[in-house]
């Protein structure tokens, strides 16, 4: 045991090609001696894969891995329990490093604070532990990067919104805003789409699966398949041209 | 003259802190003949500031001096006339870099398409000449992170807004958001911090100058003067946190 508490770091890696990673993100992923990812069972996880050459042998890989929650649930089990129960259990782990001493790099795909599992062991761990947010350059970024789009220009507004809400908020957001960037879409894609339609703004949208990924895809939005939309896809609704 | 015309990146170099900086950022800068960048008169600017130690002599520095508009404007100028003609004869001078077959990088703070001034040149250029955009990180990451706050959790909602807009507008956007990032500040803080308490939205908004730069400073809601707010400051309103 030892007085010394380690670090926590919650490091943003980028939206997946690897040399979107900062310096500074490189820097401290080689100087901890624990480094964790999230990732499914059997699988490395996205953010994992993006920085696993710049490790050195003696660094140690601490998983969290997800449970699985196809199955359906009996009471009092909610997918919000096991969830709550895995994070609390993925902290402890950190918990038990860093109290030994040793600093913890926790690696995020994008960025740590934007919609990134990381958060919940934010939350549980910066009360008690030196904590420190490498931010890191996020999908949305990337994918306007890859489009070549202009987001949002002077003093416009940006939605950023989830394909998980109901046709009638997707609707009276969309309205209400000069861009947008909706995530999640996944099965969600033609009600989105659909709203979209309505309101005009079909002819304007960006649809990207994967972006800066060795994967990527630029799909026009008539042709996307709803039924292929993987979880990694972005729709984007520029702001409207000024001419500056 | 060459057949060969030259590549045009625009690269963003983060909020401030140098580190922040990308892997393909730094390589590309690296590698360019020419880097351009935005300032006011007699200044560097503070993208040319963050970068400015990796260029080597050779490289040409080409800047780009924002015209003055502090005096008013007798018609037909206007400070859209003024700025138009701006950002035309800047492209000039990067279109005939191109077409000399140099490659020019200019650098953007934060993102470069993301409210950046990039965006004016992107939309002149990209037409014409061959186009690369290297995302970065933006100030609103480095200003989360800096604060160490979660932004938003799951499928939360995330405006963006800027304090250039009315009352009512910010109201009603802040009403029908999860999380919010206000930014713009300036001379309209008290109209917004008047906002926010309107909507008991205060206790949970946190206040940011400067985000990762070397003069950053944090300060609470209520202890920030409005007249002495300055341009890269920012608001952010968290999502309602989600134990997860």
């Amino acid at each position: 045991m030892t007085n010394h508490r380690g670090h926590l770091y919650g490091i943003g890696v980028g939206p997946g090609d690897p040399e979107l990673l900062t310096l500074k993100a490189l820097r401290l992923l080689k100087a901890s001696p624990v480094v964790a990812y999230f990732a499914a069972k059997g699988k490395k996880g996205n953010a994992f894969s993006i920085i696993e050459t710049h490790l050195a042998q003696e660094q140690t890989r601490l998983p969290l891995i997800y449970p699985v929650t196809t199955e359906p649930l009996e009471p009092p089990l909610s997918y919000e329990s096991v969830i709550a129960d895995f994070y609390d259990t993925a902290a402890a782990m950190i918990g038990e490093q860093l109290n030994a001493g040793r600093d913890v790099a926790v690696v995020c795909e994008g960025d740590p604070l934007f919609y990134g599992s990381y958060m919940y062991l934010h939350d549980r761990l910066a009360p008690e532990f030196p904590v420190e947010v490498i931010p890191g350059v996020c999908s949305m970024l990337g994918g306007a990067a890859v489009l070549g789009t202009p987001l949002v220009y002077r003093n416009q507004s940006l939605s950023i919104l989830s394909g998980v809400m109901t046709e009638d908020e997707l609707r009276r957001k969309l309205a209400d805003t000069d861009a947008a960037v909706i995530m999640k879409l996944g099965r969600n894609f033609d009600k989105v789409r659909r709203v979209l339609h309505e309101l005009g703004l079909a002819d304007r949208a960006l649809y990207i699966e994967r972006a800066t990924m060795p994967n990527q895809r630029v799909v026009p939005l008539a042709e996307v398949d709803p039924m292929a939309s993987p979880y990694f896809s972005l729709l984007i609704v520029p702001g409207p041209k000024w001419q500056g």
